[in-house]
C-alpha cells in the first residue's frame, strides 16, 4: 500500500492491552506475582494479577475485553459472592475474608471495577482466564479491604480463598447463564415493546382493505390491520418460547467442580451455593440433577440459539414485508409508508430508504450467521469439559444485544410512525382478478378460471364479466364481493 | 470425458417421470385431461392428472418422488378424510361423493397408492403441487369407486370436491405437520433406545475407575459408568426438548383456506375438520388462534430444526468420545473398545475402525446443514406464505429419518457392545498427577503446583513426592488418593 | 398415530438391502465368503461379497445405494482401470489378471453393473465400503470373465489384485475427484445456457426503459435490457469461478496409499497411475506434490462447495428479481411476464405463480446448506485421514446435480418466455421523482431535495415543478430527461 | 435481578454516540445544520454533520463506530481524494475546493480525524452514512483549510463537492475493496509467518518416526516431520487461493454511480478516478466491464468469504491435531509437548492446558459463522442493490483480523515451541500391529489379517507372530519393518 499504515494487526489497535498501559505511564510503580511459569511485574494499581496478566498477552484476538459484558462481570462477582457466603457456612473461610470477598464483589455487581476485567472476550481455556481474572480482581479488592497491599496473597488468596470449593468449570458457566439470563430479560422487554407496537398499528389499520398477496401474486382480500396484527401475534409466540429457553439456563452445575464430580467441595455444598446465588440475583435457579453431565453439556446454549435463530428469521422476514410494502414511492407497491429517518442518498436528492428494517435484517443475518458458531463450537467438545465456551458466550452476547437494540429501533423509529395508503390499497382489491376466487364456490373451478383468464386478458374486471355472462345477478354479485366480507373482517 | 456418459443429467436417471413412461409403453391407451395451458393425454392407468403433469415436467430436480416420504403422502391422505367429512357434516358436499372420497382416502393411509404420488419432493409453488397431486389421485380412485372412468371429472371433480372448503397453503402445512409428528415419534422411539444402551452400560461401568479428562488433559478421578451414564442423561434430554417442540406442532391452520381470512369455507368449518382430523389421526390436534399468522408462519419448523439439530449436536459430541476413547489398539487412547461390525481397511489387514460413530457424526453433520436451509426458507417467506415450504418439508424428513436409522444403528451396532480396559484404565488413574488436585485443599494451590511441576519433570509420582515432603502420613495420604472416593463413587 | 403405518423407518423403506432380497427370492442359491468377522452366505447372483454385505448390514441410512451417483460408480471404475494397467506396468500383476480387472472396469465406465453398487451412500469409513464394494464387484466379474465362478478368491481377490498396490485412502478420492469433475462440466453447460438465455433476453430489451432500483425505492432510470445483461455477466462470472474450483481437483493422490507414505506401492506407480488414469478419462490429471497432505486435506472440496454456494446465492438472488418484477398482475411491480407452466392454486382460479424461480430459490437454499455439511465434515478430519468424505462426496453430489437440473429448468420453462409490459415500464420512468437525480449537477443537492420532497408530497412531476420554479428551459430539461440518456443507453 | 442494574441496554453502554457527548459537555458551543428532516444542533468541535448525527441515533446496534475498523476509514479517504483528483481533471472542480479536499483526505489517510468516524459499524442503507459520514468530515475538515467555519457548506459542501460525481453505491464498494485488500494483506503476513513455523518444526522433527492414524486407529509409520510438513503445505495452499481472491476484488465499480449507468458522471470519469486511486494507493485497481452488475453484486465477498472459511477450516483442523497429539501428560497420546502459556485451572494445580489452539479453533468457528452471515446478506440484495453490504464488510472485517491474530498467536506462542517425545514415539511403532501392513504384499491380506488378529487378541508383537509362523527370515523381517522404510523418509 501507497499510504502509510501502522505495522500492528487492526485487532490489537483497540486493545487495551495492560502490558502498553504499563509502559505508557511511564515510571511505574509495580509490584511483582508468580506463577508457575515464573514472576512478572503487575502495575501497583492493577486489581488483576499475573494470571490475567498471562491471558492478556496470550490471547489478543478481538481487542474486546471482558467489561464489554457488564452482565458478564456482574455474573461473575454474584457467583464468587454465593460462593463466599457458603463457603463461611461450611466452616471453611473464616468471617473477615469471607466478608472482604462478598464486600468486594458486591461492589462489583454496583458497576465498579469492572474495567479491570481486561480479558479478550475471545480466548482459550474454557473460561479459566475470565474466572482467573474475576479472582484476582477480588482478592486484590478484599486485600485492600482487609488493609493489606494488593498483592498479599498470603493473606487472602485468589485461587485458595476467592476460588474455594470451586472450579472454572462450575464458576464460569454458572455466571454465564446468569448473565445471559438477564440479557434475555432485556430482549423480552424490547420484543414485548414491538410486539405493542404492531399491535397498535393492526387496532389503527383494522378495517383498510388490500390484497392478500401468496408467492408475491394477488390473492384474495384482507385487511392491513390482520398483516399487521400476525407481525404482533408471531412475535407473542417468539416471546414465549424464549422464556421457556431461558427457563432452561436457570440450570446451573455450581459445585460441581472440575469435571462434575464435586472434588474438593463439601457435601451440601453445591446446595447452598446454589441457594446464595438465588437469594443475589433473586433468580430461581436450581442445580442440575447430573453434575457431570452439567459442565460439559452445552445443549441449553444451542437450544438458547437456536431459538434466537428463530426470533431473527421472523424480524428478518418482517422487516422484507415492511421494505417490500413501502416500495416506491411510485414504481413500488406503495401500501404503506415508512417514517423518514435521514437522507436515503448521497447523489439522488429526496430519496428516502428504509434503513431501519435493513438494519434489522443486517442483524439477524448476524444471529443466524452466530447460531452456526455456536453450534460447532457445541459440537467440538470433548469429554468432560467444552474448551469453547468464551465463544459460545460472545457470540450469545452479541445476539442478545443486538436483537435487543434491533427490536428497540424498530419500533421507536420505524413501526410506530408508520401510516397507510388507504385508498391505494382499496384500489387493489376492487381491480383484482383474485376476487374470483370468492365465487369459486358459485361457479366452479373450471368456470372461474376462464374468468380470471379473460379478465387477465382483456385487463377487464371480474365483476363485469360475469354480470356479462349472465352468472350471477348484480345484487348478490355485489354482496359476494364485499371486501369486508371477503376479509372476514368481523371474525 | 473419454468414457462414455449418458447426456442426461444424473439427477433425471432415478425419475419416474409419466411422460417417459409413457412413450416407453408405446401403444398406451391415454386419457385427455384439460387444464388452464390447454389438453394434454394422460396415461389411462395413472390416478394422477394433468396438474401432476404438469408438475413432474417442472420439477425434475431431485428424481425422488412425493411417495418417497410415505407420512407426508399418508398426512394428505388424512387431511382430505377430514375434509371430507367435514364437508358432508355442512352439507357441502353429498353423501355419495364424500363416501367415496374418504373410501379412497382410507386405501392411501393403509398404504395403498402411494405410486401415484409422482411430483419430485423438492417443488415450486408452496405445495401446489403436492396437494394437486392428492386431489387427482383421490378423485380418480373415487371415481372408480363410484363405477366411473378416470377423469370423469364432472362427476367428482380434483379440485371441487376433493379439495372442496381447502387451499394447498392450509391443506399442505397441515399434512406435513402430521408427517412430521409421526417422524419425530420414530425418532423419539430411537432415541429412547439409545438411551437405554448407554445406560445399561453405565450400569455395567459403575466401577470402572478412569481419568476425566478437561481440554484434552488429565484432571481428576471418575468412573466410566459415570462418563456413559452422561450420554443417557443428555439424550433423555434431548428427548423432552423434542417433545416439546413436536407438541407445538399440533397446532394446525386447516380451514385457513388461501392467506387465512377463510374464504370460501363455511363458519365452523375449520373446528370441524380439524376434530375429524384428530379423530383419524388420533393426534391431539389444535387450530391455530390467528390463521393469518399460522399460514405464513414457519417459526415451528425453524424451532423443530433448531431442536434436531442440538440432538445431532449431541450425537456428534458422545461419538467424537467413542471414537477417541477407544482410539488405538496400541498407540491411542484404548480405554474402550468398540465392536468389530466390518473389515476397517483395503489395504491395512485386521484394522477395526469406529465406523459406526463415523456414520453417525455425518448424519449429524447433515442435520446440521439442513437447519441452515430450512432457516433460509423460512427467512425468504413474503407476505401472506412462505413458498419454499417444500424444502422446508424436504429437509425435515431427511433430517428425522437419518437421525432416526443413526440413533438405531449406534445402539445396535456399537454402544452396546461395547467393552471397558478397565486394569488400563484403574493404571492411569494411579499414574495421574491429576492426583494432586485432592491434596490441593491440603496443600494449598502454590505447594500443589510445585509438585505437580515436579511429579512432570522428573516422571515421579504425586504420592512419592508427597510422602519424601513430608506433606502427609501414608494412611492420610492413601485415604486421600482412593480413586472411587475421589470419584465420588458413593453419591 | 390411529391409522396403520408399517413398523419400519421411513429410511428403510426404498433401501435395497442385499439380505432382505435374498430372503425374498425365495430357495436362492448361494455361495460363502469370509472376512475377519466370520462366515456369510452371498446370493450367487451377487457380484458384491461379504464386505459389502457387511456395509449395508451396518449403514441403513439413507435408503440410497451408490449406484444413484454413476459418475462415482465410473470414477471407481476408471481407477481401478488406470491400477491394474499400472500394475501390469510394474509386473506386480500378471497379463491374464490385468486384463480381466481391465475388462470389467471397462463394463462399468459403459453403464453396466452399477446395480452391483448397493452400499448406502451415507457410510462410515472414509469410503472403505465403496472402494470394497468397487473390489469386489470387480472381482467377480473378472472372475467370471477368465471363466471361474464368482467368489473364487484364490484366482483372482478384490484385495490382492484388484486393490493391490492401493489403498481406499487414494483411490476413493481419487474417485470422487473424477466424479465431480464430471458433474461440474454438466452443471457449466447448465450454467452456459441460462447465461445465453439471459443474454437474448437482455438483447431483446435493450431499448426498455424502466426505473432502477436501490433498496427497493425508485432511483434513476435504465433499461430492461440492462438488467437482464447483469443476469448474464454475473452467470458469466460464476462459470470462470467454478472452471477455476474444478481445476483444483484435477489434482490426485493415487499412490499414497494408506497415508501418504506410498508404503506397498512401487517407486514410480503414483506416476503410471496417474498417466493411465489420465488417458483413460481424457482429463488432465496431476499428482500432488505432497501425498500425505493431498490424503487428508479436504480444502479442494471445501473451495469447491464455496463457489457452488456462490453461484446458488446469485441464482438465488436472480430468482428474488424475477419473482418481484412479475408481482401482480394487478396489485404488484407487473414489470414482466414469466411465462405460464402450470395452474397456481388449487382454490384460486387462474392463479398463475412463479414455481419455477421458486423451486430455483429452494435448490440454492440447499446447497447453502450443504456447504455447512460440508465445512463441518472438513473441519473434522483428524490426523492423517478425514473418516466424513463420504457425506462430502453426498453433499457435493447433490449440490451439483440439482443445480445443474435448476439451472436448465429456469432457462427452459422461464427466461427464454419472459416478456415485458413495456409500456408500464416507461410511463414508470416518467411519473418518477428519481428523475430529479439527473438534475442534481444543475440544481444543486439542496434545491434538488426540495423539488423532490414537493413532488412527493404533491403527487406532481419533477419536470413541471422545475419550470414552475423557472429553473431550466423546456428544451434543456427533456434534453437532459431523456429517459435513454439517463440509461446511458449509447454506451 | 436483584442487584442493581443500568437501564440502558448494553449494547449502547460503550457507543460514542455523539448526542450524550454532547450534554456531556455541558455548555456547549453548537453550530446548527440542515437536512431534509429539519434543523439539528451539531456540537461545534464535530467534523461529522447532521447526516452522521441521524445515523448514530438511528443505528444503536452494536457500540462500535467506524473508527474500528481503520482500514474502511483509509479506504474511504482514498476514494475521496481519487475523486477530487478525478474531478480537477474534468473541470468540474476548481482547484482551491480540489486542493482543500485533498488534503483533509490525506490527513485521514496519514491516521488523523478516524475518531470522527462515528457510525455504527452495523447501519442501514446500503453504507450510505458511512460515505455521508466521510463527506461532512472531509468537507469541514476542508472548510478549516480554506479558513472557513465548520458548516459553512456554501463554500464547500458534503454533497456537492466532496461527493461529487459520486453514489455511496459506487464509493462505499470501492472503500471496502481497498480496506479488505490491506486487511488480506496482513493475513497473508501472519499465515506465512504460522507456515514457516510448521516448516521449522518439519525439519527439526524430520527423524522422528511415529504412528500414522487414520480414524484414530494406528495405521501405518510415518514421521513427526512429515506431519508437520503437511500443516505447512496446506497453509501454503491457503495463502496462493487467498491470494487469487485478493485478486477478484482488485476490480472497482467506481464511476458507476447510483445503479452503474454513470449517471452524472461525466465520460472518463470512471477511468480516471480509478487511476488516481491507484496511485494514491499503490494497487493494480481496475474497472469492471459491467458497473450495473458490479454495482449490485456481492460474488467476489462471497467468494472471499469462502475462501476465508477454508482457512478456518484447516486452521481448526491443525488445532485439534495439535491438541489431540499433546493430550496427557500421562494418560493422553503425549506425542508432543505445547510450550506452557499460563496456568491451565484454577483448581488443578501445575495442569497445563492447549490455550492457544483452543483460541485458534474458536475464531474458526466465529469466521465459518461469518460465512453463514455474509451468505445471507449476499443472497439478500434486491434488483439494483445490496442493502445489506455492511453486515458483509463488518463481518469480513472481523474474520480477517480475528484470524490475523490467531495466526500470528498460534506461530509465536505454540508452534515454535513445541516439542516431540521421540522415544515414545519410536516405541509406539516398534509395538504397532499396523506394521503387517508392510507385509501384506508378502503375505496376502488373509493371511496378514490373520496374523494383526492374533497380535491384538495375544498382546504379542507382529514380528515375533510372522517368525514363529516361519513365514519370513528374520533378516528379511527386520529390513522390510524398518521404520524410516516404512515411513518413506528417503524420498
Amino acid at each position: 500500500m501507497g499510504f502509510p499504515t501502522t505495522a500492528t494487526a487492526v485487532a490489537r489497535d483497540d486493545a487495551s492491552a495492560p502490558t502498553e498501559s504499563t509502559t505508557s505511564t511511564a515510571p511505574e510503580v509495580t509490584r511483582s506475582e508468580h506463577d508457575l511459569l515464573g514472576d512478572r511485574l503487575i502495575p501497583e494499581d492493577a486489581y488483576w494479577g499475573v494470571h490475567t496478566l498471562r491471558a492478556v498477552e496470550n490471547f489478543p484476538i478481538t481487542g474486546r475485553p471482558l467489561s464489554s459484558n457488564p452482565h458478564l462481570v456482574r455474573g461473575l462477582a454474584a457467583v464468587k459472592l454465593a460462593a463466599a457466603l457458603a463457603n463461611r457456612e461450611h466452616g471453611l473461610l473464616d468471617a473477615e475474608r469471607s466478608a472482604a470477598i462478598q464486600a468486594a464483589c458486591r461492589e462489583i455487581l454496583e458497576g465498579r471495577l469492572h474495567g479491570e476485567f481486561v480479558v479478550d472476550v475471545v480466548q482459550g481455556g474454557a473460561g479459566t482466564s475470565s474466572n482467573m481474572n474475576a479472582n484476582e480482581v477480588i482478592a486484590n479488592r478484599a486485600l485492600e479491604l482487609l488493609g493489606h497491599s494488593k498483592g498479599e496473597y498470603g493473606a487472602l488468596h485468589p485461587n485458595d480463598h476467592v476460588n474455594l470449593s470451586q472450579s472454572t468449570n462450575d464458576v464460569y458457566p454458572t455466571a454465564v447463564r446468569i448473565a445471559t439470563i438477564m440479557g434475555i430479560e432485556e430482549l423480552l422487554t424490547a420484543l414485548t415493546a414491538l410486539e405493542d407496537s404492531f399491535a397498535a398499528k393492526a387496532t389503527e389499520f383494522r378495517t383498510v382493505v388490500k390484497m392478500g398477496r401468496t408467492q408475491l401474486q394477488d390473492a384474495v382480500p384482507m385487511t392491513l390491520g390482520q398483516e399487521f396484527a400476525t407481525y404482533a401475534v408471531t412475535i407473542g409466540e417468539d416471546r414465549e418460547r424464549l422464556r421457556e429457553a431461558s427457563g432452561l439456563i436457570h440450570e446451573i452445575n455450581l459445585g460441581a467442580t472440575a469435571i462434575g464430580t464435586g472434588l474438593n467441595a463439601p457435601a451440601g455444598y453445591a446446595e447452598a451455593a446454589c441457594r446464595h446465588l438465588g437469594e443475589v440475583t433473586r433468580l430461581p435457579l436450581v442445580t442440575a440433577v447430573d453434575l457431570i453431565e452439567a459442565t460439559q453439556d452445552m445443549g441449553a446454549f444451542v437450544h438458547l440459539s437456536g431459538v434466537l435463530k428463530r426470533v431473527a428469521v421472523k424480524l428478518s422476514k418482517i422487516c422484507n414485508d415492511l421494505r417490500l410494502l413501502s416500495s416506491g414511492p411510485r414504481a413500488g407497491l406503495a401500501e404503506i409508508n415508512l417514517p423518514a429517518v435521514q437522507s436515503g442518498s448521497s447523489i439522488m436528492p429526496g430519496k428516502i430508504n428504509p434503513v431501519i428494517p435493513e438494519v434489522v435484517n443486517q442483524v439477524a443475518f448476524e444471529v443466524i450467521g452466530h447460531d452456526v458458531t455456536i453450534t460447532m463450537a457445541a459440537e467440538g467438545g470433548q469429554l468432560q469439559l467444552n474448551a469453547f465456551e468464551p465463544i459460545i458466550v460472545h457470540s450469545l452476547h452479541e445476539s442478545i444485544t443486538h436483537l435487543t437494540a434491533a427490536c428497540q429501533t424498530l419500533a421507536e423509529r420505524c413501526v410506530n410512525g408508520i401510516t397507510a395508503n388507504t385508498a391505494r390499497l382499496r384500489e387493489s382489491v376492487e381491480r383484482s382478478i383474485g376476487l374470483v376466487t370468492a365465487l369459486n364456490p358459485y361457479l366452479g373451478y373450471a368456470e372461474a378460471t376462464a374468468i380470471a383468464q379473460e379478465a387477465l386478458a382483456s385487463g377487464r374486471g371480474v365483476a363485469e364479466l360475469v354480470l356479462e355472462r349472465g352468472l350471477l345477478t348484480a345484487d348478490r354479485l355485489e354482496e359476494l364481493l364485499r371486501p369486508e366480507r371477503l376479509a372476514n373482517l368481523g371474525a
